[in-house]
């Protein structure tokens, strides 16, 4: 029996069929030297291989990268993994009437609430020579913050993904001076808006989300080319020398440990309060996005970006 | 001229008088082959040593540990640090009209407050298993809690300090729940009301908060020392299996790293949390400390509990 | 020509029969479409994959876990591991005369002999309250000690395991305060006796001797849940408190490193000696194994548990 | 018998008397509550201890720090290290007849001469953009490149000793790519003259080289500094945009390990090469500066920037 | 379209012809039970996997290793992985006027011409007792030294490639002592020829350069090895005790940290030296080899003797 | 009072005469410019500074480093360290009556008794080149054994400390190889016999067991020095290769881990067990040695050598 499946709900043994986004794909030869077509493919829930056997010289082409195509097949199991064995394939048109946005990973909250509300976060600080430089910073990369997601494959690696990190953030920093009354709102808040905003331009990103390094990115890292782009701003605007050496300082210590990528740690507990927001943000996403997918007292596998850890899901998650 | 000031006012060359707490004393014998007395001295704003020159045998009891001094002396040099050589000391007495408590560094919110607004976070758990765990054990450490520190020499070394420590967390915790909704509330008060609990049997701490590692403290640490005592409540009460070993979890694995304490990390979005609440409430404590002492624009000695970073007190903290 | 090999006797491009244990069992669909079963089979001398090609739908069923088949089939190779294609298969019969416990790899003393022996170790304990809780803890163990393996697939990874490591261990202790003449033995023999023994817990094992980690196990670790035990028993036997706290201690710094899973290091030198014969015992077993397959002059392949080493055979073996 | 003698000279029990430059003075009180002042006195070929005991309120000022004086004393020896008990001393005048600069360890090359070359090397890079960006570095430089040290404490800590560390390390590349045809001549050298020229801003030096850490230096480093300052010259000249990365990109990585603050490792073998040639220059200088001091057949004490090691001074050094 | 390539030109899909050398080969039975040869084939730019499907029991013995053979196939992928699916399978033979030499990766220059210029460097160095050292050590390994590489699988894994990395190293030195004028050019030179000699002893190597460890080598290793060479050469030749002991200790010091094999770090500063040259070599060898196969602009992949960096080729290169 | 005490028994405020050991004498300058001699003192129980102030220039030469010597002082307080203020001092003479041996720390059996039990173990090995080259070495070695301790200033730094280690080791082995019947006793008896051989030449020792590194030691070590030892006299004894190979392989994989001198990790279980009974007497060494000091309940101060535990006295060391 064929059923309409999210590839988060296949199972090794289903027909299935539905609507996905073609994210890599590739001619091969096979050992018995036939062509065949290597996929992946991803709709909202996640990804998975596919292979489309037998076809000809050339077909690739007719599934663009970044197309929505309709296709049914069978699910197997490849050492330990499933993978889908493609039956039918076609490209989605107009009669499908599919949107391709619903096919993408995204942010949980749409993208032009999410930039005003950090927009109105930039409107609280009131030291002027931090707003300035925030806000043009903020202004300049609109357009890319709107869809870059803030990994090419960790935490927050989906469409507007950096957003959403960073909005989070600003709402927990809000919450913490609350408690801890001598933090310096303008420095904690700047430190948040910036600290991760050359991902920009680290990563290349289409505008579903999908990320690869840039070669600046891979050579020089986002601290030290956000670094550059706050002396840049700063500069421009006649901005006070304290400050702008604040603000990168909180930028360059960020990461906290040299061996992931601060030389310095932080010298400010404006500093030391971004590090662990920024931590607190990464690991809740991760989290939840690892435990979303097993039932009540199950452990999840391994997770890389988590040192290997296997969550657990309490019995208390029903209540 | 003699000037009244507290020990962190104390500057080389200054001749001084003002009342101290006599933290220990020892007779000694100078290289002159006469008899001194050897103290430890401190008051509300830190500890100084002090020398009374040419004393007489058994002299050292007349001034007992934790008792109220007054001196008149000069402060000196010696290897980098300030000393003072007493030229005049005697008991402090009725007449003086000195409170002990005025020269003990404490927590700035009173012990019978704290405790309060603690018990209020106990009452905010709805799991009864929970809450019936978490209140009995707080009741039962009610005595000591009102006046243990945190640590032996770290932060929160300061009477009341464990206290203060947990109701800082209590308060940021109740804060990020709001921002991360799927974290359980219950889970998460219950880790902090217990994540150092057994720093009351771990260390033996007088009333000014002044304290020493124990035995078993020694042997097995607040760690384990704690999971036992959840163990034991928890059967007292009948209490669920499931719920007496996550809350064991979220003690032992609260310190996060193996070579800190913790042989397992976090494997639930609460203890995870509670882990980053404990080092944001630890940091931003030890570094308001260090930065009272010195001016906007300078930066601090390497401070020991911070890997040796020196801290920098920005020129912002004017404003 | 087909030959009866033990799995350990098995070369790439024999023809075998034999009778095998299923470890596991799955139904697959192949790159072809057809439905297979990947097994793991396993005899007195090692595991193998097995693929029993274009089966039916339900065929699994027919060989549950932990049941003896009889099996005929090529020996092959992938990705440098040896295979097993199976051409005929069915479960042992009664005609068959064999008896399932010849086909599991088990400790090489009977389960009843080494029980006798462990329980005179435990007479030999002079302490009242030191006997008493080792006493208690062992026997209310028996069940389990009988077919417990020591790990899931480290040393001693077979039936009865756990209690051929606790014997030797004993067997050594023994010999070791003949020549370190201060050590106690009290305290030795039950650290020996109580070290491992909540891996009754930690893992989850079948009478076969096979293991997987139980929740409790991941949560918490065989550290800290048997401190727990010995807290408990020792409470209800009114155990002299020092003792309580010693025993405590020698299970909890057994593993000597904190990322090993101990907090603490030996503080006594039972509790040192503790660890190192915990490592010889570990380590001879393990470097006897792996030995056993190879012939004099040859080296082994790098194991995973002693760090990649490549172990020697030397030619004074043969003499 | 009174010897005139370099501090390096110095034995415990000789009087001597001498030239020296005052480092820090100090007045203190001595522990039978008289006023002595406490110096570090420097020379040519090393730093020695100083008191003067029994001196007059306010004495300190007539030796101001930086002032060149004549002293008599004797030398003791206090916790394994020489000190110089004072008996005469006075501002030198002009009838001693002595230049200050002879009283300072500095670059055994004249600075004039070290610049010269240093700037032949610029003249010998051939592509336009890179020649550019650093003869505009070098020339804006200048002034402090002539006295400045490499470092506060460790290797080539003497005046003019980063012209001297930049001149061997030009000097060696040159010899280097006889060898390694393949290196490109203009990035290697480039990386030599960039890679520390920001430790000008890290460190604030007197014109003896002397030097302490600049708040700037301590909050950010010469290696950031270095790259924002690649950026705004390469900026104001219109480079190309890989060269400017590229040289940043050297600047970033030229430390090798993110422990010592390299966040990126040489992805060019340019970049490689010149974090060894830095390598070789420091160890070369610091071994040669601690083996000057011993004699053939002997070992130095352990040297704390060399990781402890302890020299030796082979008795080929004779030949 | 048949084309002649080697195979670092192969890409997927491409069908080619050409001459190979057999690194290895082995006879296999496929998952549909058939026979393949399974290749490792090598010539002057890389090694490539080859399977030739559905052959004879025994064929395998038709193409020993160490042969040259005539090839045709088609390139596929596996795993990201090129193979070459054999068509075509000769030996080559007297027709073909193929030199095997020509399919086999070396040095870039000839071994006699290497080994007269090592020899020369040997004539330059004038202590007695060193020269004779190095030239009976020198002149012992002659004949292992023409062709031996200087690794299993590293740097200069390749023939003649121990020669070639000594020859680059003595060219090198040559130039550094210029530089650094104190440092000893004989100890120097004398490191430079022995510190890798006893990899003739720690390889098995065939003429053609490829090599296995051997049994000494595993247990002993290269360096406790050619410690022993100097002391029984330098015993034979009746050598002062004080340079035998400086060579052994640069021998033993070479590889710099403990974890690379040197349990002590150099305590003079020709060992220092020994260890940069020898560093940077390996180094310019291994980027060079990786970065030849890339076009400017482009990354290599992560390269695991490099700590998995990828190399960046700078679009400096083409000018 | 004046009290006759060992140094181990001495008290802040004593006054005591006895008899000790110069280890160091120096003549010092005191701060108020007078001659005083600076000392160090043992006996059977420890170390202490002495001081005899105002004496006579040349005095120093009254009392060389060995001489017995009989002193009357105080004891006093320094820096938490006891110390010695000299009253009277003269050297022992023949009516003392004393024997300098009785102020020796020195291993608790009898040298000769020590070097026979060895001896017959040497006997016990069955394999004629083992047992050839173990019996050469120890006899050769035998004069320093008598008396040579087994370290500077670890373990067993006792006059014949090291033949007290050796024996100890042999004792534990004989009694390992009756559990673990499979590991080669002659292995790891010569093992045990020769692992820690060269200490005799890693070290300079005078009779009473005080040792220096010599410059050999320092430079190479005793692995290797060891290795080459038994490679000498393998060769001399025409002994087999692969024996040979093996005993060298033991001494250098004896310190197991790289940062502590064994580049390889043994490959034969004979090493592993000569690892392990290696620090296990290490250990009960050192444990027993600190512990003598304490009463049972109190705990040691940290213990270098034991990674800075602090070693814990059990109340059951009274039954």
């Amino acid at each position: 029996m064929i059923e309409e499946k999210s590839i988060q709900e296949f199972k090794n043994g289903d027909e299935i069929q539905g609507f996905f986004i073609v994210r890599k794909v590739e001619m091969k030869l096979s050992a018995n030297n036939k062509n065949f077509l290597d996929f992946t493919l991803s709709d909202k829930t996640g990804e998975v291989n596919g292979k489309l056997w037998d076809c000809q010289e050339g077909q690739n082409k007719e599934f663009p990268i970044g197309s929505l195509i309709k296709v049914r097949g069978n699910v197997t199991e490849w050492k330990g993994k499933l993978q889908l064995k493609i039956n039918r394939i076609r490209l989605a048109n107009d009669d499908d009437k599919q949107n391709i946005e619903d096919y993408v990973q995204a942010a949980p909250i749409k993208a032009e609430e999410m930039f005003h509300e950090i927009y109105e976060y930039v409107q609280k600080i009131k030291n002027k020579d931090i707003k300035g430089i925030v806000e043009k910073v903020i202004l300049e990369s609109k357009e890319k913050l709107m869809y870059y997601p803030a990994a090419k494959s960790l935490h927050h690696a989906i469409r507007s993904g950096l957003m959403y990190h960073i909005l989070r953030m600003l709402r927990t920093g809000e919450k913490l001076i609350e408690v801890y009354k001598n933090v310096n709102k303008d420095l904690l808040f700047a430190g948040i808006l910036l600290h991760d905003i050359e991902k920009l331009e680290e990563l290349d990103s289409d505008e579903l989300g999908i990320a690869e390094y840039s070669k600046e990115g891979q050579l020089l890292g986002h601290i030290s080319m956000g670094m550059n782009k706050i002396s840049r701003v700063g500069q421009e605007l006649g901005a006070d020398e304290e400050i702008i050496m604040l603000l990168k300082h909180m930028v360059l210590s960020h990461h906290y440990e040299p061996e992931f990528g601060s030389p310095k740690k932080p010298m400010i507990p404006e500093g030391e309060l971004l590090h662990y927001i920024d931590m607190i943000d990464a690991r809740m996403y991760d989290m939840e996005d690892h435990l979303k997918n097993i039932q009540p007292g199950e452990f999840t596998d391994p997770i890389w970006s988590l040192d290997n850890r296997r969550l657990y899901k309490t019995l208390l998650c029903d209540e």
